[in-house]
Order: C-alpha cells, then sequence, then structure tokens
C-alpha cells in the first residue's frame, strides 16, 4: 500500500473516486463528508498523517454541489423546529458549523489556505485543490504543485 | 439517484465500497473518516437527512483498523512536539477527540446507540452497525433490521 496520498471528497452519491478521481485502491486514503471540507476532515488527516505516513493532501469540491444551496442557520431551524421544547437539541445544533459555502472555486481555495497554515499537520506537507466537474467528468486544479503521486493520477485521468 | 441511504466506513486505502459493501454509485451518500466513526459523520449525517431526504444509515468498521494502534494522548504529544512553544496549536490539539477505540464490536455498537439516541437526525431513521473483514470480504452485521435497500445490498455481497 502507498499511503503518500489523503484525499478529501464530498459524500455525494454520484462520486466514486476510483473510477473518477484517477485514485486506484491501496493508493490513497479517502476521506468523504458533505462538500469534501477540509476541516471535517481534520482529525482524520492529522491521524493519516502522524501515524500512517501520509505527506501529500488533495481537496476535490465538485460542481452541483448541495453545499451551496442552503444556509446554516435554517438548517438550524429544521433541525429545532423537529425537536421542540427540547434545549439540549437546540445547544448541540447551535454550537455545530455546517460549513455551507457560496463559491465553489472560493472554498476550495479556503479550504487549501486553512490547511496550509494549520500547524496540526506535518510541515511540507503537499497540499493541492481541485474542482472535480461532475457534468464533464474533468477534474481541473485550483492549487498544483506537481508531485509524483498527482501526475500518476493526472495521467490516469487525460489516457 | 436514490438517497435513501447514508454509509459511513473508514478512510482506510483498502476499502472499496462499491466492490465491497454492495453499494452501487448514485445509491448512497458515502462518507469516510479515520476509522468510520459516527460522531465525526454527524454534520454530513444531518445534511444527508434534512435537505436530501436520507432516512437510513449504515456504519460500517473494520478489522485491521488503525484506531486501535493508538492513544489519543500520544498523538496529541506527537504533534505538540512538533510545535514545541505553540500555544495556538497545542490549544487545537488538546481540544480534538481522535476517537480511537479499542474494542472493534463495541466501537459499532456505540456508534450505533450514538446516533439512535441524537436528536439532530430524523426520528424513525433506520440505523443499522457492521463489521467489514478486510481479510475474508465478508460483512457481518451487528445491528440489523431489514428494509429493502439493505436486503437488495445484502443480496448483492452473496450473489
Amino acid at each position: 500500500m502507498n499511503h503518500a496520498l489523503a484525499s478529501v471528497t464530498c459524500m455525494d452519491a454520484r462520486i466514486n473516486p476510483f473510477q473518477q478521481l484517477g485514485i486506484s485502491e491501496g493508493e490513497a486514503h479517502i476521506i468523504r463528508n458533505a462538500g469534501g471540507m477540509a476541516k471535517d476532515a481534520l482529525r482524520s488527516l492529522i491521524i493519516s498523517q502522524r501515524l500512517l505516513g501520509t505527506r501529500e493532501i488533495a481537496i476535490y469540491h465538485h460542481t452541483g454541489c448541495g453545499m451551496v444551496t442552503f444556509e446554516g442557520s435554517e438548517l438550524k431551524r429544521l433541525v429545532k423546529w423537529a425537536n421542540p421544547d427540547n434545549e439540549s437539541c437546540a445547544a448541540q445544533v447551535d454550537a455545530m458549523d455546517f460549513l455551507e459555502f457560496t463559491d465553489l472555486e472560493q472554498s476550495v481555495i479556503d479550504d487549501v489556505r486553512f490547511l496550509r497554515e494549520s500547524p496540526l499537520l506535518v510541515a511540507g506537507t503537499r497540499i493541492t485543490g481541485w474542482i472535480h466537474h461532475l457534468e464533464t467528468g474533468e477534474v481541473r486544479t485550483q492549487f498544483f504543485h506537481p508531485t509524483p503521486v498527482l501526475i500518476l493520477i493526472a495521467c490516469r485521468l487525460f489516457e
């Protein structure tokens, strides 16, 4: 196994990282959450790096992502509406950050910056950001520093 | 697309949910993190349920998982050792819960219970827990209430 790369992508039902992102089984840790958000992946990334040696991180956000379709405050209201008079529920949901965004490109830029500035990750980690265009299958970079693992993946994508 | 199911599994490089868990593309939200931990998936599960209609959640933990190989306190020391005299870093890592566990079966039981007791999820959600035996490919349930989606997936696994 090659644990050099950790990839972070969305939970979206249409995404198959093995077919669409050029990643082979055994090649990368695959972290998936709503939006492919870096902040939500931080616990996993620290474990991936400190215990398993990952030294490259690739963040993928995608077109047509549900994360641009709602506001966290509305979602919180929805959860509280379903649990009237439940103060514990209200406190729990109010403390959450749903990490929704309005601008896809900016969300990738923000996530790459967040990880590059985090002292919790290993210094010198190569961190790249990508937009996965679901409608065409293209994967375009927002931040790219070529490395052997990423060049290999890019070559597979354009075979 | 059928968004009826959200699955939570580990980021482990050896896991391919589409081949090993009987899930087809477009069929389920796939959330992955270190260990496949429910607490870490909560933000994504709330979005999956409240905005996209998911009413079934399947938690998969697996044999040979790295989450049983370390203690969170040791990992915190490692991160702080790499950032001496960085108080912000120390505070950030000390505030984290790495969610490591020692007993695989108990970890599934605990995660299913956590989700079943959470008021943040939709009442009546079907929540099941599974152990994915990576060495044999078997996927055995710890908590199982048969539903059409899970029966379909189970049939595919044993074809």
